[in-house]
């Protein structure tokens, strides 16, 4: 089967690239463009900044150390997307393959002599993943020769030691190597990798040991730390080896840290990561929005991490987290055009600004960047998109889950069911059976979606008593979780899911500071912002009241611009305050609450004058950035 | 006279050490640990270090490409401290200078190939102030004439090129070795490495070119900006040059930069920076508490800014915020007992956390380290608490001005006068005439103390028609700003300044994102925290409702414990909330503001269960970590 993960066991099996098939859509026109533009701006930038010389023996190298694994993420897109310059490019990289195995165009005479930040098996984590997806994609070729060598390579090089790298990730693709060939020692070699770390395995660095979560055990974690997208691949590989080899007290350590990371330290985007120096989680609670790093491969690991878990619990939390981050994560990143990307994803931008010319030497920018010189983000993005539909749907020996929505098809078994849907925008979705069989169908009903329903023929009827619309029809009310029908399906058969889709404020726990005091709108599975593009108000001055929008929705009105929900919330104007000591005392001595009565910038109850009514227009946090420099928040100020 | 700032005009002329002594007390008690204790670990680490063995021609080098900047600082504290081992030290530095002046351990035959990073002019800047020093405490000898000849190399070498820094510092430095010697050509030398910065003169890194102020003209420039210690440094050197040129534009420029960034980009405590990834300011109104970098170095630049500024234009804003920063910054970095030291100076501290054993390689840490691989701050206290007399008093024509309290001595013209003081702990100052003379003494009034009063001999009598207590005393409320008395003083007359101590409720800005909704208290120039040791609440758990606090204070109760005022504050304990998801929908859709009132974390008006009354004990700022690993913070959430 065509899937990025095809664990042996779990409580639910992936249904792959062969089964689940996008049509245009929110999703569907994602994959479009990753095949037509995003594959092909990678490739011409990689070309551009001689990273792809580097394996015809262009020198000087070009790139930073870890550059080859790049070209490895885009190889992996290619074998996703059948692209036809895979063949070219694999035969490239195979002429770089030394005699043993080894491959790396960085390092060569000095191979492994830095751990730390060497990067070596990292990018052989990435290769291996490339050769898995061309294996599973098309069988064996040039590509899957150089992959299998490289693994034998590593086996032999690093069964019997301690050593392990900097930067996770070989983990996860030395288990999909193994579950894609049978051959049981790369399953040993990441099981090893996977125990070793923390024991500790490398050396001290400037960041401390958690930076690449060598300072504790796997198993003996307590929550994910450290260097975000380190921490979200390991633990992935960890799942992998867990399920492999049956260590229940493993995955469990991993869904504990899981549980303990989403309740203390992920954005409301699903963004992961709230320090730019270390690209790292911070302590439980430490949120900032203007300083969320929320880096875009942070993301796509945790995907990749919830997916891994909900198939082998089947708990519908990891398929919420994951919808929540390919919103707002994964589709923020990419440029409507396909032609630049963010890399971190922060919720707030004070300031508009460009990222600099050229080439982005960092993360920076309050516009996406067509090139970084750490450019993992856009070749992540270009392999998530081409192996995408690998992630909506499952099945089990019951029947078929659908996790994600977007108009497509999806076979499983005899079934055939083609889906329509307007979702995110529509929260209605229709499943239209176009080849009968036995089965349950269950459709995930996200959290947010109380008052959901669903309608589909009686269960009582017979399968082929009565034609097409002449069903008795139940229409019932349902929890998020699943909705599950079960039946025996026909053609002409329809299943329809109403997701109320009302746009809600949603506030933070107060334990975390940085958005004391503020709410943030969403609708169905999308994180809203405002941006300060031309005709809106200073969003520097705005505050919200969200009692006043939540019954009901006041306050908040609709629209659709070129089939985009944009909403129009109230707002308070308040005026800039002087340029003065910006801390003060309460005004006045008198025992009434006045918290945000500073002498510096007067706004009581009685000095009414300041403020004023506006309205303020809420984007899609994933279209933030597409109209020009602007200044962005998701959290808005409540009034007092 | 000896001081690290004579300038040659100026609203204000600078008292040096031979002018003001410190006597036992908050500063004189830090000033005489810096003497018997800090000076000596400096060295001691240095020497282990072997950042001194690199002058020695000791192999490998070792130490960072800037280490030698932290003997030529310690020899500034040595000089200032008329310390026994500056000659020794001396010679091994000077043995070190090539014929033609040059001198660096990092660099030689590849001199001048990095100025982004090669710091070469950066050490040269510290080597002059360092010969300042000596210069003014002792006259010419061995350093002097290697500060001498290194800054005549400078400027044969860089006088008609468009080169500068990365770091700034030494054109302050050089501005003062004009000053000191009378040398024209270095204020030359100053004024054009002021002038070319930002034209630009560097090359493009990581960071922007706003890091190293680049990016613009200093007198083009509307904030301060990038890294903060080379911004403040930098605007130092920049009115330094404007003084002595008369350039009044360039004064104004600065001026205008330093009002506007204590507005939008100073913490509570004076400390500047929130970046960590590039020590740097944030945007405007960029202040998280928990990641406030406020590196210790870049207080002592304010401090540095700030004198400066007061000594040119007379206005009191500078001494307060020199204030601020001398009792919340410089006294907070060393442990009481000089042995470690704080480069970060965060807000707030959520895990109690020891720093890393040993050196600390990054600035991390809820502890103070012993030493840093960069480790500018403890060599940066040393030199600064050494000079501190030079910072308490200045005299213009009329007569002297008492800026910053202490017990000790000033001596102006035949006036002698002795001030004693408990301050910051008391408000009540004396000041006493030792030896008579003619003049008005100005006493500041820091901005918070309303209310105070000064009490003097009745400018109508005669000064020597009546004994001292029999003289007729008027005592009169006096405002923020200068408390003035002119007189003809005799021996025995007596000032005395009351500034009320009682402690306040502070709140930020409504535009200060990250703390929103959040209260500190401070009494005095002293900032206030909440320490987690044994026996307090858990941070996490407490509120404030500071209205109440507010009239008459209650609700704070003070008392002295080793001569500290601690403040016992009145705060809601909530209990923590369970691990969910930490993003809800407001409470219930009647119209009520349900701000704080989460799905996830239920703790509405209506649910008083969870919230108790606690007494929760807040020290000085400047105190916190010296009782082992706490968490900290100065901003309390606000109860709802």
């Amino acid at each position: 089967m065509a899937s990025p993960v095809l664990p042996s066991s779990g409580v639910l099996s992936p249904l792959g690239l062969d089964a689940v098939r996008l049509a245009p859509g929110f999703w569907g026109d994602r994959a479009t463009l990753n095949r037509e533009v995003i594959i092909a701006h990678c490739q011409e930038w990689m070309e551009k900044e001689g990273w792809i010389g580097n394996f015809r023996g262009e020198r000087p190298r070009r790139g930073r150390e870890f550059s080859d694994s790049e070209i490895y993420k885009m190889l992996e897109a290619m074998a996703w997307a059948d692209h036809p310059g895979l063949a070219e490019l694999a035969d490239t990289v195979a002429a770089a393959q030394e005699e043993d195995g080894y491959l790396n165009t960085r390092w060569s005479g000095d191979r492994y002599t830095d751990f730390e930040w060497g990067h070596e098996l990292y990018c052989y984590g990435h290769l291996i993943q490339a050769g898995v997806a061309r294996l599973r994609m098309h069988g064996e070729d040039r590509l899957t020769d150089v992959v299998r060598r490289a693994a034998d390579h590593i086996c032999g090089r690093f069964m019997d030691t301690t050593e392990t790298c900097g930067h996770p990730v070989v983990e996860m693709a030395l288990v999909e190597l193994y579950r894609a060939t049978g051959t049981e020692r790369y399953l040993e070699m990441a099981q090893r990798f996977v125990e070793r770390r923390g024991l500790p395995a490398l050396g001290d660095i400037t960041f401390g040991r958690a930076y690449f979560q060598d300072d504790l055990p796997v198993r003996r974690a307590e929550v994910f730390r450290g260097h975000a997208v380190r921490a979200v691949y390991l633990a992935s590989g960890a799942v992998d080896v867990a399920v492999e080899t049956g260590d229940t007290e493993l995955l469990k350590a991993i869904e504990a840290q899981w549980e303990r990371t989403i309740a203390r330290r992920v954005h409301l985007t699903g963004g992961l990561g709230s320090r730019h120096s270390d690209e790292a989680f911070g302590d439980d609670y430490e949120l900032p929005p203007d300083r969320a790093y929320a880096e875009t491969c942070a993301g796509i690991g945790s995907i990749m991490l919830a997916h891994r878990l909900l198939l082998a619990t089947g708990d519908v939390r990891y398929a919420d987290l994951a919808e929540r981050t390919m919103y707002n994560v994964l589709a923020t990143s990419p440029a409507l055009d396909g032609r630049s990307f963010f890399y971190s994803n922060p919720l707030q931008v004070r300031v508009p600004a460009a990222p600099p010319e050229g080439v982005n030497l960092g993360s920076s920018g309050g516009l996406r960047s067509p090139w970084f010189s750490v450019s993992c983000c856009p070749n992540n993005i270009a392999r998530t998109l081409a192996s995408l539909p690998a992630y909506v749907a499952t099945s089990d020996a019951a029947g078929v889950q659908i996790h994600h929505y977007g108009t497509g098809e999806i076979r499983h078994g005899g079934l055939v069911l083609d889906v329509e849907t307007r979702y995110p925008w529509s929260g209605e979705v229709t499943v239209r059976v176009v080849e009968g069989g036995d089965g349950r169908i269950s459709l995930r009903v996200p959290p947010w979606a109380t008052g959901a329903t669903i309608t589909h023929r009686a269960p009582g009827e017979s399968a082929t008593a009565t034609g097409p619309g002449g069903d008795a029809r139940v229409s019932r009310e349902v929890e998020p979780g699943y909705a599950v029908v079960e039946g025996a399906w026909r053609t002409g058969d329809e299943i329809r899911l109403d997701l109320p889709m009302a746009s809600r404020w949603t506030l933070p726990d107060r334990r975390i500071d940085a958005l004391r005091g503020s709410a943030a709108v969403e609708r169905g599975p999308l994180v809203y912002c405002a941006e300060s593009v031309a005709g809106e108000p200073s969003l520097a001055d705005v505050s919200v009241r969200p009692s006043t929008g939540h019954a009901g929705h006041a306050g908040h009105t609709e629209r659709v611009v070129d089939g985009v929900v944009e909403i129009d919330v109230e707002v308070m104007l308040t005026e800039q305050g002087s340029d003065a000591w910006p801390y003060g005392s309460p005004r006045g001595a008198a025992p009434e609450p006045a918290v945000a009565d500073v002498d510096a910038d007067p706004q009581d109850g009685t000095a009414a004058a300041g403020t004023a009514k506006a309205v303020l227009r809420l984007v899609p946090y994933h279209r933030w950035g597409n109209r020009g420099p602007a200044a962005m928040r998701v959290w808005l100020p409540v009034s007092d």
